[in-house]
């Protein structure tokens, strides 16, 4: 049975309980894809999921980790993590799941999150700073 | 290390697969809980969760399990998995938070499902459905 990644663990709960967001670059591998809450399509390439991720923890009040799950079967890079937190007066709860490679970064990342009223106020809230990202990161 | 709960697994794969919604309710706890995709307060008791459940394997298209993960820290009764499914033309993902009890039934079932317009569009076809449910069985 393989071992628990408990570094990558380590870091990634420090980084996000820091709010350590140049750190979080260094933990995901420069090919990162994520499944984000709202949307279907992954998103491609560290910078663009660096932001999202960023833009997601700060937005979210009180972001807290609670359960955690192992892949055994898959080794100790399948992780699935529950948070906690709160988007105005809405109480949310979201699971991250999370794929590394061999080096241990971020190789994938999708993000669930329920109720429906609190992914549809994070949303709002984050998906016009991400057009403007996307607008000013043109080309780039 | 715990072990996992294999037997509930097979019966849970079972269940899913052939439909068998009979069998789903008994291994529902009496008093189980569950958190719905779409709304934040959790539903009590096995004819309401039962009900729900039934709802969202037949409405799903293509319902399968994919990835899966296990808490080894609080025990064999703490699984996650991954389902994958559509709604019309829309494809889903989706997760299963599964707490059992020491009797090897479900006590707490969370289900997060992304993306929005997926979700929401399930949440059109059972609304309905659960409303006339709870119509009907008022005070039962």
């Amino acid at each position: 049975m393989a071992e628990v990644n408990q570094g990558f663990l380590d870091e990634w709960h420090r980084v996000v309980e820091m709010r350590d967001l140049e750190a979080l670059g260094r933990i995901l591998a420069e090919d990162v894809s994520m499944g984000a809450p709202p949307y279907w399509d992954k998103l491609h390439g560290r910078p663009l999921v660096h932001h999202l991720l960023g833009m997601i923890i700060r937005t979210i009040d009180g972001f807290t980790y609670h359960r955690e799950w192992h892949d055994d079967a898959s080794g100790a890079g399948e992780i699935a993590l529950e948070f906690h937190g709160r988007i105005g007066d809405l109480d949310l709860q979201g699971i991250d799941l999370i794929s590394l490679n061999d080096r241990g970064e971020v190789q994938n990342l999708d993000v669930v999150i329920r109720p429906m009223n609190a992914l549809e106020a994070l949303r709002d809230v984050i998906a016009p700073q991400m057009v403007a990202f996307l607008r000013d990161n043109a080309g780039a």
